[in-house]
């Protein structure tokens, strides 16, 4: 076949295997070549045993051929960030306090990828803990920078066409930047939608599981087999989810409410960041209506972080007392800060966190989205020892808010640059509708807007 | 509004709730009418609480006014077999042993209604432990009989309209055999679809989760929402699921193929029922192929005893010794029975069990369905002291495979008789499929098949 199979999205290679035009054999062993070719430079895998992902992709194939009864994601490879338990292959966190460790049950989102008949092709690389210290994965764009973190390897592999889509998570900016920095979709759902049962928890009240691929639809379809009710998760949500693939599928009503908040923290947009937002305002044109930011908005980064450092310290108390030694200097200056918080401030800042969420349910009465950078800019130098600035993600993931990285923009050195675009809570199928719009709007406004210096 | 709501089709009232035709507000309050009208001497419901019922289908309506997510089962109320666990409301498994008893977690499939959009409207009652000892329940068409067992209440309240779905299980023939007695759809699906986590245990070989309707097409609608791989259940198969509502609602792609064993119990059917067989044969004319039994199938009830009787006495071995009083007398019996049977004895019969997977499996090929009773005929009087005989189930049950009843036939007395059709493995689609087509043909080879004496 002429085919490159890995440029394929996940929903036009589910309907090929659906439909009998292709094998999952086929796509699994075209991601599996493509991996070997590049992930020498690319390390965006944790583990991977190619023997076990042809054993699944041969009995997708096999359940297809029986007339049985086939999956939204048969047959198609999907990596997962490696804090996520699975009973086959070690779930290591990116720490070398669990080098070796083998989960005895699948966390509940890998039931619902096997339900879907989804080929788990292997664990993807994060930063220690899912927090700031570096996984070796580098940025498929350009080996020299970093694919941002926490889920590094899940972004790396998805932008490098190793596998059509990817599972990660976002506690600060762990989904959305990652997506910036390698030129992927990225997206986070509403709070709650899937659950984090059998994911390392590190901060509970901001853990989120989102997901990375190269089409909007994409993103739809695998947050559709992901989300539902779990019992074991305290925050999952007791109720139907939103038809998400749908939303990504559907043209807006009427143009849609854009809402632009001038945040403090906007300061650290690079230079061509910022003339690509210029020519996004300029795109989306009366769309788009700006505010000053209220002051509820400029304090919510600080809340943030108090909740993080706290429940992180919590999270991780027994470990640092025995095994400091295994543990990153960013883990345990962040841990001591922790310790630090009074319980009054924790308690504020989860009361400051709820009345977020309702500042912001009212604001989407009027809006149906609110524009924002995904990232400063381009991904930074793996040289400069960080994953990169996660700031313009951490109130929408405070609020817990369903947020999508676009890779609209192309920054000075080439590499690419996201926007953002966040939701109201449990409106996922209306955000995906919206990042729809916004992306043909980017599309006809300029092929693609990238900036020449 | 003139139309009676509990008439509605569980498919139809989802629609009706979808559009904004029909609020589930007003459909739970006319089924909770219709209990409050007929359950006095119906006797369905182990629990129900109508405050509990009503919040739900408020919170309901209050998503689809917001707009957000809709689940396939918005707004429907579903009633729950009182051997599924519940966090509210007890869950009494229709024994003085747990009177009372509170269960700490939903169980998986009421998760997955909850996922749905689901109202949970209550417990329906069960055979003590959901074995033979009868519940108060009477059958809705006549008081004097049985509604059959041990799905007792969930088929009273489908017939009576109390509910248009409910969830029963079998382990020797509960959906069937009161499917058949009480005139409702009832249909047990390939064993594994639909997990038994947080369902009672009581021969784990054997038990299997069902559903009741008063349509194919609800029977596959909530069939669909109740199925998905759960590695808690040990039986639970690791893949996509058929796609059961598809099947009843399709048309077959040629006339179908159906098998009919004569076999060596068909000496227990009723004359109105042998009648009824005989005018259904005449329906269908040249799709039924006839068959002597093969050897393997007559030993099968013997293997599907050996199974249950030992597993039954391993999971009850604890109660007997120190609350034996509060245990019926068929269950003793059943225990003393299972204790007599060695290890070697029981584990031959697993192996049959196996071999008879094969056997079906092959004969699928050549067959779209079996034709079979689905009891002996009518309901037997409550006088009588039993809920009736499961013979013509219990081969099916053995080997895993999916079972319908459907609603076609009248006995002499009145009351409803039902025919069974069982399916390959893992097709269920296409056993749907087929019943929905003998339904056709029998409707339209004379309008019902009643049967005049």
């Amino acid at each position: 076949m002429s085919v490159d199979l890995t440029t394929l999205s996940a929903a036009v290679a589910a309907e090929g295997i659906r439909s009998g035009q292709l094998t999952s054999e086929a796509l699994t062993a075209a991601c599996l070549k493509r991996i070997e070719d590049t992930d020498g430079q690319i390390k965006a895998w944790a583990w991977l045993d190619p023997e076990y992902a042809m054993a699944q992709a041969r009995e997708a194939d096999q359940i297809r051929r029986a007339g049985r009864g086939l999956g939204a994601l048969h047959g198609v490879p999907v990596g997962l960030k490696d804090i996520i338990d699975t009973r086959v292959g070690p779930t290591q966190r990116g720490s070398e306090l669990y080098t070796g460790r083998e989960a005895k049950r699948d966390a509940r989102l890998v039931e619902r990828l096997v339900e879907a008949g989804a080929v788990i092709m292997g664990k993807t690389t994060t930063t220690e803990l899912a927090y700031l210290a570096p996984s070796e994965t580098t940025n498929p764009h350009n080996p020299a920078h970093t694919p941002g973190g926490s889920s590094s390897g899940s972004a790396a592999a998805v932008a490098a066409r190793h596998v059509p889509l990817a599972v990660g998570s976002q506690t600060g900016g762990s989904v959305i930047r990652p997506a910036s920095f390698c030129g992927t979709f990225g997206f986070k759902p509403t709070r709650g939608l899937i659950s984090r049962s059998g994911v390392l928890s590190t901060v509970p009240s901001l853990d989120q599981m989102g997901v990375f691929a190269n089409t909007l639809e994409d993103m739809g379809l695998l947050s559709d087999v992901l989300s539902g009710y779990d019992q074991n998760d305290a925050g999952s949500l007791p109720r139907p989810t939103p038809a998400m693939l749908q939303g990504a599928q559907s043209d807006v009503p009427v143009e849609p409410n854009i809402a632009w908040f001038d945040l403090p923290y906007h300061d650290r947009l690079q230079r061509d960041a910022h003339d690509g937002i210029g020519a996004v305002f300029e795109a989306l044109g009366a769309q788009i209506e700006r505010f000053d930011a209220a002051p509820q908005l400029a304090g919510l980064t600080d809340v943030h972080k108090t909740i993080y450092d706290y429940e992180l310290a919590q999270a991780m108390s027994d470990k640092v007392t025995t095994k400091a030694h295994q543990i990153s200097a960013e883990m345990r200056s962040a841990m001591t800060r922790g310790n630090e918080i009074s319980t009054a401030q924790y308690e504020d800042a989860l009361a400051v966190q709820t009345s977020a969420g309702a500042f912001f349910a009212e604001h989407f009465n009027d809006f149906d989205a609110i524009l924002s950078p995904s990232a400063t800019g381009e991904a930074p130098l793996i040289s400069e020892g960080t994953t990169g600035d996660a700031s313009f993600c951490l109130i929408w993931t405070l609020a817990g808010l369903p947020c999508v990285s676009i890779p609209a923009l192309v920054g000075d050195t080439g590499l690419p640059i996201g926007i953002q675009l966040v939701g109201a809570a449990e409106e996922d199928d209306r955000l995906l509708r919206t990042a729809a719009w916004v992306q043909k709007a980017l599309v006809n406004a300029g092929a693609e807007l990238e900036l020449e210096a």
